[in-house]
C-alpha cells in the first residue's frame, strides 16, 4: 500500500527492542505511511537492542527512558516535541515484564514487590505517560494513543500469571484517562488486544510454543502476525478512526470469539 | 486523505437510500479510496431514495434487491461480479427496520408477524447474503464484510424496542458465519456499533432528538458522525486490518465505556 | 439442606422431559425447597417424556401448552394461577430446538424456515410467555423469571449451529423485557449460561461426548451438573436475589473465564 | 425466610465499620443463617467503628488486621480456624480505600504513592489472603469468596477515580486465582458489583448523592440495597451455587444492561 495516511504526524514510539518486536514493525510501518517519530525504551532494554538500526531506517532519534520514571518521561515528552517539532499525535506503548513470570515464580505465591514491579512497568507507565503529557498540553486534538494487551486480561491463560493482572490494569487506565483525555482534548486511547506473538517479550512465558500452537487452532483465521499488527496500529493513528476510544479492540484472528474449533476438538 | 486504500477493490454496498444514510457517505469515502462497488437497496426504497444521484456521483451501478430474498440476493451477487470483473473485497451491510417501532407497537405487546420482518430485514438478511455469497464462491479471500448496528444489542434502549432483539441476532450470526467463512476463505465479518446518527432510519425511532442529545453529553467526543462512520468502513475493508473478525467494534466516541459523565450527572 | 426458601411460591416449569432434563432436577429441588408449580411441555415431547412420574413426585399437575402458541400460553399462565391459587412467583423457561441441528442442515447452508422454527421455539416463547404474563398481571411483585442458555451466544461453537443465534435471541429479550417487567412490577428476569449437560436436547448436538470432555477440562471446577444448576435455579428464585436481572449468570465451573488450562495445553 | 443455608459453615469477614457497612449486614444475615465467623477490619478502622456491638450482636470475635501486611493476615488465617474450629468456608472481602479520593486528587493527576496504596488495600489485600489461605490449606473444598466491587471497573464514573483501576485488578486476582484455588481445592472465587451504596466508605466520594439518585433513575429496580447485597453474598456461600466461579455478578437492579431509562432521557 503506497500511501500516506499518517503524513505529517509526530509520533513516539515505545518497546522497539529488536526485529521481533511488535513495536519495531509498527516503526517501520508508520515510516512507510509518512509518519515522524521518536524511538524510546528503557536505558537497560537498549544497550541489548539494536534500536540503532531502526532509528537509522526509519530517520529516527531514540530518547530512552525508563518508563517507570517519572523524570524521564517528562524528558521524552519535551524531546520529542523539540525533535518532532511539534505536538504529538499519536503514542504507541508496548511495554510488559513481570519479574514474577521471569523468575518463575507462581502465581498463587507471588513475590509482591516483583507484583509491583510488574504494574509499574506494564500498566502504571501509561498513566504517567499520559499524566505528562497532559500536563504540558503534549498531545494534539484528535491525537491517538495505543496500548499493546492480551486476552488474559478477561480469562485466565495460567502461564502468563501476574501480566493478567497487570493488562486488567492497563485497560483499566485506557478507559479512565482515555474519558478525561477525550473531554479535554479529543485524544482517544485505546488497547490492542493482539495473538501471542514470538517476541522477545513472548517467549519469556513457559511453554510458549505450545501456546502459539494452542493458540492457531483456535482463531478461524490463525493467529494475527506482528506486522499485521502493525498495520492494525497505523489504521488506529489515522484520521479513518477518529471516533474509536476507550476501547479494547481484539486483533486476534478470531480468537476471542470463539469457543472451540473443530480441529481443537478433535483432540478430545 | 488522498489515499488508495482500496485501490482495485470490489464492494457491494447494501442501504443507501439518501444523503444522511451513513452507507452513502461508505460509497462515497470507498469511491475515494478507489474501490468499485454496486450499490443494492430494497426496490421499493429505492424508489423514495435519490441513489441515482450516488450512483453517478461514484460511477457506480444499481442492482435492486430486497434483502430477505434469497433469489433477489443471489442475482445480487451473481450480477455485482459480473459488473466488477471479479470475486467481492467488500461488502456493507446497513439495513434494519422494525414495523413494531414504525407502527408504535410497545416491546410488550409486539405483533409476532412484525417481529419476524424485523428479525428478517435486519438481521437474517445477513446470512442469507453470506450464504449465497459462499455458495457461489463469490468473496475473495481475505475479504471483509461490515454490518452496522447499535448498542441497544447489549444494554436496553427503550424505544429501540425489537430492533435490540434483531442487532444482537445480527450480531450472533457475524460471530456464527464469521468463524466459518474465516476457517473456509480468510473472509472477515464484523459489525460496527455506531453512535446514534441522524438518518432516515433512525429518525423513525421515538424521541430521537432527546436521545441524540443524551449519547452526545455521554460520550467523551461526543457522537461520531456519518462519514466518520464511513471511514472506520474504510479501514475495515482495507487491508490495514486483516486479523480482525468475529467483533463488534464501538464507534461511538466512547459512549460505551462511559458509566456517567460530568455534565449528565449535574442534571441530577 | 433442610430449608423452606421457596415456600408459599407459585411457579410455572418449562422442559421437564425426562429425568435427565434440567428441568426435571429444577422440579425436584423446587418441590424439596417447598415451591408449588405446575409443569408444562410440548403436548409431543409429553407423548414421549415421563413427566407424569415427576407431577406425582411433585405433587404438582401438567398443562400440556406449545410454547409458540400463544393461545396455548395464555391457557397456561391462566390455569396455573387458578391451580395453584393466586399470582406466579417464579418461571423456568428451559426450552430448545432446531431442526437444522437435527437433520444436519450446515449453518451456512440452513434452511430458512427451520431457522424460523430455531427462533421460535427456543427463543420467541419466552417473549410470548412474558408478554402475556404482563397482559393478565400474573407475575407476583419481585418475581422471578430464568431461562436457561449457553455460552455459544457469546462465542461460537461450531455443532451448536443456529441455537448460538437462538440463545442470543433469548438473551437479548431477556435484557428487553427485564427492564419493561421490573419497571412495571420489580420482576426480574436472567438467563443462566449453564455447562454443556448430558440431557435429550443435549445429545442431539454432534460430537457432543468430545465437547463434554472438553468443557470439563476446560472448567477449573469441572462441568455443572444438572442438579447443582437446579440448585442455581433455586438461589435465583428465592428472595436471596432480588435485585440481579437481566444478566446472563454463567454457571459453568469458571469456563467462561478461562483461556486455557495446563490440561488442555498438554494436548498442543 | 427462616433458613439454615449457612449451618455448620465457617467464615471470615473483613470490612465491617459500623451499621451502614455492608460487611455488617452480611454478618447478620449470614449469622441468620447459622453461620459462625471472625470480624476483621484495620486496626485503625475499628477504633471509630463500632464493631464490637455487631460481634456480640453475632457472638463472633474480633481479630484486627491490617490486610495489606501479610504477617497480619496469616495471623488471622491461623487464629480464626483455631477459632472456629476447623477450616474456613466462606470469606467476604470488603475493602476498599484510595488516598487520591480522598485528599481530591485528580485522576489525571495521581499521587503515584497514593495510588499504590489504592491497589493495596482495594485489591492485592485479596491476592494476599488467598495466597496465605492456600499456603496453610485453610479454605474447604467448595468454599466461597466473595469480593465486593463496582461497574465503575468496566465503564469511567469520573468521581470514582482511581478506584476504577483498583476494581479492575480486584476482578483480575478474582479470575487469576479462582482458576488455581478451583483447580486445587474446588474453592470458587467471585466478585459483586453491588449498586452505589450508602456506606462510609460510598460518602467518601464526591458528587455521592447526585450519584446515587441517577443509579436509581438508571435501575430499572432501583438501587440494591445493602440488606439485599448482603442476602446475595449468602446465596453464593451457599450450597446453592457450587458451580459459580471466576465471576464478576451484578447486583445492581438492572443498571449494568441498561442504555438509559425513560426517566432519564426525560431530562434531555
Amino acid at each position: 500500500m503506497a500511501n500516506e495516511l499518517l503524513k505529517g504526524k509526530r509520533g513516539i514510539i515505545f518497546g522497539a527492542l529488536n526485529e521481533m518486536s511488535i513495536a519495531w514493525k509498527v516503526a517501520e510501518q508508520a515510516h512507510k505511511q509518512g509518519a515522524k517519530f521518536v524511538l524510546t525504551n528503557a536505558p537497560i532494554a537498549m544497550r541489548m537492542g539494536e534500536i540503532n538500526k531502526l532509528a537509522e531506517a526509519t530517520n529516527s532519534q531514540i530518547i530512552p527512558a525508563d518508563a517507570t520514571s517519572e523524570e524521564d518521561l517528562e524528558n521524552l515528552i519535551l524531546k520529542a516535541q523539540e525533535i518532532l517539532g511539534g505536538k504529538i499525535d499519536f503514542i504507541l506503548h508496548s511495554i510488559g515484564m513481570s519479574p514474577n513470570v521471569r523468575k518463575k515464580k507462581h502465581y498463587t505465591d507471588l513475590n509482591y514487590k516483583w507484583y509491583q514491579t510488574s504494574l509499574d512497568v506494564s500498566a502504571i507507565s501509561l498513566h504517567k505517560t499520559l499524566s505528562i503529557a497532559m500536563k504540558h498540553d503534549a498531545i494534539s486534538e484528535w491525537g491517538s494513543v495505543v496500548a499493546l494487551t492480551y486476552i488474559a486480561a478477561q480469562r485466565i491463560f495460567p502461564d502468563y500469571s501476574d501480566m493478567a493482572d497487570a493488562k486488567s490494569l492497563l485497560e483499566s487506565i485506557t478507559r479512565s484517562f482515555g474519558y478525561h483525555y477525550g473531554l479535554k482534548n479529543k485524544v482517544r486511547i485505546n488497547t490492542i488486544s493482539q495473538s501471542p506473538t514470538v517476541t522477545t517479550a513472548g517467549s519469556g512465558v513457559e511453554g510458549f510454543d505450545k501456546f502459539i500452537n494452542y493458540s492457531e487452532k483456535m482463531s478461524p483465521l490463525g493467529n494475527a502476525g506482528a506486522v499485521d499488527c502493525a498495520n492494525y496500529c497505523v489504521s488506529l493513528f489515522s484520521d479513518l478512526t477518529k471516533y474509536v476510544t476507550m476501547q479494547n479492540l481484539f486483533h486476534d484472528g478470531g480468537f476471542s470469539s470463539t469457543g472451540v474449533t473443530t480441529e481443537v476438538m478433535d483432540k478430545f
